[in-house]
């Protein structure tokens, strides 16, 4: 039914649709099968991008720093920027256009004007060539992405690149499908007493307003990009408010965004870049304003809460955190069970919305092959599997990364400080820095491991931005499910975990995890990282949940942000 | 894929789901293709029906007046109920149970516990037992609407019965599409690294949580059905809470849903029935609650609009009123446009949220063949038709039916108090009653027809609840639809009307009501209705102005009633 949606594009716009029809009809069929797919390639690996892109992408970082971005946007008022990156500890030194919101909303109003006239699949295809465009620039932004949020490069390149990519690409599929269930036009006659009635209707999909793209600091593009694909696949505007200490990323995106829009004659205000200080704080006059009908919102509990509780007569989409847990009752094998929670906690050091943090273990051990582990030793155990990532610093670096900010490492100081004064708990492996080998400045920090008692929910049960692994013995397997299963309701959870060789078990406690809203992953380990969510296959926050309101992606996630306006007219009786 | 859903239903329950499986293929056939069906017959002719049905559907609802309505739910603090037949004015002396919230939320919560693992198609089924069940005792409806909102004999066995059901069924249809875009299982596989990781994932439709159905007093059925059926078939409850002047309506569909859910083995607090006075209403208390999840308003402006300006957390679906108006610029035929509008205008005595209201005239008066007419005596001709219907008490009867509350007889008196001594403003046909042939005590009013200036938007600008026709004169036809188009965006419109024979100027003027959200019904004449929507079909409220947020229906009415909550365990690799 591809053709529906062809009207007045333009013979170039014709083939911007046929250069990505297949990329749309893949992603479309993969939402649909949830099976594994990608366009883009998720490894940095040079056998797949050539010699050159690497350097080229890091030249092209570096030749940004200490100077303005420039974004020809709207209402630019003065030019701010005080990111620092976490491996250098230096500033990168550049600003960005700092513009007035009643500039940028009324620029997104009138650009939507125009773009509210253009076919979807045309809408569709401009979102999948900026895709494109910023997966060509992916060297580039896995620099930007390392140095203002500390990832890894590895996984800047694939987590903040390919992969974030296809969660906007999945977005746009879910648009595509449910702009296409409102069908363009329909004949409908039946009889009225003894007259045959005939009307021709128009069905018109028509966006619902300006929507405002509110981003995190550690992990900006894998949100934002479903959002910002979503609003203008659906005939919206995106304006994108960067987390103040991680503008770059998302600078670079909508000057993309910018780019692609303009190349193809329609208004770059389309997506506008909202800048703004810790200090002086923007959201909430976008927000304010009744042109905004739409804000995507990706950050604290704090102020995602705050918006559930106060925002009315737009729609909002949340993702905060939650407090993600695993539950240990039995294993087939003790070090790759260990392992696997060991490499996620680590990875990025803890400091994704997927990270595990408390781990229930049942009083009577965890059961292995070899005999029941106490708690405390399982403790140990994932204590060693940390060291053993720690002491290679290249393994290190690659899973860990850099820490973000001091307020993580002021949380590890704390408990480091209290923990030891309380009775049972009993920390097993010290949270220490290691050495990064590239940047003797960076900011790292391991996992701490401690056994804390079922009792001091004040400790394990509040989501600790930093990486910390709390074991907690429960009375028995059930009980840790219920701990595990209420700490997801109360708290919210993003992704929990459960271990167990006992079928009956799983199946039983399946149900739990299913009330409680939290997604689940069973028995994982080995080389993909337990936390690991796939675009097109996971879904990813259940809306159940204290972690946010929003899934990447479902209809949900689309189906509200445009409308429909008929129109009908007498038609002919056959 | 209808295999999907076969999970745990018993062989009596297949059996349903095969009862109803062709209404509910032909259901989404019809979404899809937008063409006129319905498994239903809306005449209630004896021809249809046989004899019988319709004197057994009266004794069924006399049987009915001056006792309880019993109905066996939790928490019964009394019984109460002060219904006024609009036909007889004396009280319908039915009482209804009255619960206290609490215990209907707690019931509800409950009930869902066990329905929420109840294979969706079976649940969808239940409902379509409902719609069937209720449609066989419509005869018994059709008076219980008559007695409690005034409706027509004919409307109220059609537009409250057929047209109201197939809304129902519409909304199940839409919930059948999004559901089964969750796929239930997946393999997924992909390489990391040398290694083959392969998951199998299970994806769960999990519901919201209770729903509260507030519904209006003059045509309840209509908007209680989609959100009730969108509801249950989600796997949600659904408290439903009538207009305590119309209770029997809601009071029976509760009944025979509880039957429904009771006969195949469900609990059948899925459904209650949330029975409040004007004196003490209730339904705040139950949003209030954090168990009420999902809130569907039908009802006033200015409840509605509180509801929109004080909801969070929870889904909140509004329809209120709009101000409706009609453009006419040219006519083929100026008796057929005219009877056209006053027949609309007369339907129900204009109690309706699709009747027209203000009708916009440009200043050089309307184009016919036999040349232009001026405002004021196109106003006359309205009047003259309105009239004709009037006249004759048998079609007065079936068209105008009687008005609900004394509340539009208080605006019929205050118009014609006020109007005569405004300036410009000229009254070319007086409200008054018509007497109706077989209720002699019936409250009945024929339209008041007045021309009124431009400049008087306090008047015609104003939603009057009240058989009330103003038309207003512009400069000219552009200037008309602008009128139109402003009011619509400020006020909120549900059905707008445009007369032209030039497809030029209608052409111009589709964009202007596409951008104020506003459904236009163009040159429509004749048996039908112009303002007959139909489900199926007719998209009814954009939600992109004050009017309402929520479409009958589309994959927004439905797609966050449900959540999606996955598990994942490793599979085998092939």
């Amino acid at each position: 039914m591809a053709t529906r949606f062809r009207t007045g594009a333009d013979s170039r716009l014709e083939k911007l649709i046929e250069t990505h029809r297949a990329t749309l009809d893949d992603a479309i069929a993969a939402v649909e099968s949830r099976a594994s797919w990608s366009p883009f390639a998720d490894s940095p690996s040079t056998k797949i991008h050539g010699a050159e892109k690497p350097a080229a992408g890091k030249a092209a970082f570096e030749a940004r720093l200490g100077r303005r971005f420039e974004l020809d946007q709207p209402g630019i008022v003065d030019w701010i920027g005080t990111e620092t990156s976490p491996y250098t500890r230096e500033p990168l030194g550049i600003t960005y256009p700092r513009s007035a919101p009643d500039a940028l909303i009324a620029a997104a109003a009138a650009a939507m004007d125009g773009w509210r006239h253009v076919d979807p699949d045309v809408r569709i295809a401009i979102c999948l060539e900026m895709a494109r465009r910023i997966y060509d620039r992916n060297f580039e932004m896995a620099q930007a992405v390392m140095h203002v949020a500390g990832q890894s490069y590895v996984q800047a390149f694939s987590g903040s690149g390919p992969n974030a990519l296809d969660r906007g690409i999945e977005a746009l599929a879910y648009a595509a499908k449910a702009m296409r269930d409102v069908r363009p036009h329909a004949r409908w006659t039946r009889p009225f007493g003894r007259d045959m009635v005939s009307l021709e209707k128009r069905y018109t999909v028509v966006p619902r307003g300006v929507g405002l793209v509110i981003c995190c600091a550690s992990f900006p593009t894998w949100n934002a990009y479903p959002a910002i694909f979503a609003n203008l696949a659906t005939g919206n505007a995106a304006i994108v408010k960067p987390h103040p200490i991680a503008i770059l990323p998302m600078a670079i995106a909508v000057e993309i965004a910018r780019e692609t829009l303009s190349d193809h004659g329609f208004d770059p205000n389309l997506a506008t870049l909202a800048v703004d200080s810790i200090e002086e704080p923007v959201a909430q006059a976008y927000i304010d304003d009744p042109a905004i009908q739409i804000v995507d919102f990706t950050g604290s509990p704090r102020y995602g809460s705050y918006l559930e509780r106060t925002v009315t007569g737009k729609l909002l989409f949340t993702e905060t955190a939650g407090l993600n847990s695993v539950v240990v009752e039995s294993v087939e094998d003790l070090s790759q069970t260990a392992r696997a929670i060991a490499r996620s906690a680590s990875l990025f050091s803890a400091q994704m919305c997927t990270s595990p943090q408390t781990i229930f273990v049942p009083s009577s051990g965890v059961r292995t092959p070899e005999g029941s582990i106490s708690a405390v030793d399982f403790a140990r155990v994932l204590g060693a599997e940390i060291d053993a990532i720690a002491e290679d610093a290249a393994t290190a670096a690659g899973i860990m990364g850099a820490i973000q900010g001091d307020v993580s490492i002021d949380v590890i100081e704390a408990l480091r400080e209290k923990l030891p004064g309380i009775p049972g708990v009993e920390i097993v492996r010290d949270a220490v820095p290691y050495a990064h080998p590239d940047y003797p400045d960076a900011r790292t920090m391991t996992a701490l491991v401690a056994k804390v008692p079922a009792d001091l929910a004040d400790i394990y049960a509040e989501e600790q931005f930093a990486p910390v692994l709390f074991v907690v013995e429960t009375p028995d397997a059930d009980e840790a499910v219920k701990f595990a299963t209420s700490l997801a309701k109360e708290k919210g959870a993003i992704s929990s975990y459960l271990y167990s060789v006992d079928p009956e078990f799983v199946d039983a406690s399946l149900d739990s995890y299913t009330a409680a809203g939290a997604n689940l992953s069973v028995n994982l380990h080995g080389t993909m990282w337990i936390n690991f969510a796939a675009a097109y296959s996971d879904y990813h926050v259940t809306g159940l949940n204290p972690a946010g309101n929003a899934c990447l992606a479902d209809l949900a996630f689309v189906a509200s942000r445009f409308r429909i306006v008929q129109s009908r007219w007498p038609g002919k009786t056959a």
